[in-house]
């Protein structure tokens, strides 16, 4: 998702001839372009950003922004999955334990955000694109997890649909409720009741 | 360490006027620079190969190559460390697996390198300021593990006496014995015996 949005935000759709995507490892993402393999989500991210780069910028200029930009993906990167699957894949006192860390990042992530409209400020950008396909797991966290994530993080929540009114989004995302079905399969086969 | 080696590699040791360093997480140095601070062993070290872009560079110019050393970066940032705690602070079958998993690491990392001088090419860059750290680690890794990184990766190490000849990477590891002499008390402390 993080590639697709990426690609989209800078290539306006046209990238499809140009670009072949494939899986190598588990989850990440491999982008071949020019008949050479780029891997891992924030690393392709990056690259597009350097290939394309007189187009709309991914990353800020000031290598001091750049470097709290890559601090914050980083952030997003390391945490964000692997709590969220404590919160849908476990039940009882480490499953509280793992909403409250959730609930924790999404109000460090919105003190970060601040008053802009992108994490990018008037663009989306490296921090933007690695979180916003963590929103279609919303309404599953919500209904495993028993909690209301617009109610406790109502500025995060504002800024996700700021961002899903971009085509390069929307058109990137899942579903919720295919999401939360996903899911719930996951939970009958770990055993989840 | 490696914050230290990337700015004396760039700086010539005329920057410890220039900067400070505090540690803020745990394991994460901070640099302050402008009195602003930048997190993240990786990140700074890109940091300062952006702020001081005309001097050494520590990433290559071409996005894929670039791609590339972040990749490898990323691959020795979260492999080495935890499956060297393992070497160290475990015995029996999880000790022998890992023993096992640093060696194929170390050998991926020797197939990466090929026939170069450095990971770096003909200066040392993102991947070896993130790697050279560990050669502290090995006489510890050997005496702990009963292994013998030399007999198994040869090329490994004559890598890392290459490296070993820069004065900025010297002059920033610490002595293979004092940190053998370190893991034995944490040994002692973890009660591995």
């Amino acid at each position: 998702m993080r590639v697709r949005i990426a690609l989209k935000e800078i290539l306006s759709n046209k990238s499809t001839l140009l670009l072949k995507m494939n899986p190598v490892h588990k989850q990440v993402p491999v982008l071949i372009h020019n008949g050479k393999p780029v891997s891992e989500s924030l690393i392709i991210v990056e690259y597009i950003d350097e290939v394309w780069k007189n187009k709309v910028p991914l990353l800020p200029s000031d290598p001091c922004d750049r470097a709290n930009a890559r601090f914050w993906a980083n952030y997003v990167d390391s945490k964000i999955f692997n709590i969220g699957k404590l919160v849908w894949a476990t039940k009882g006192e480490v499953q509280e334990a793992a909403k409250k860390e959730l609930i924790e990042c999404f109000k460090q992530l919105e003190m970060e955000l601040g008053e802009r409209h992108y994490f990018g400020g008037k663009n989306i950008g490296l921090v933007d694109i690695p979180l916003i396909p963590f929103y279609s797991w919303f309404y599953a966290l919500e209904m495993c997890g028993n909690l209301s994530i617009i109610h406790e993080c109502a500025k995060l929540v504002s800024w996700a649909r700021r961002c899903m009114e971009k085509q390069s989004v929307s058109a990137s995302l899942p579903d919720q409720y295919k999401v939360y079905d996903h899911i719930l399969e996951l939970r009958d086969k770990y055993g989840v009741h």
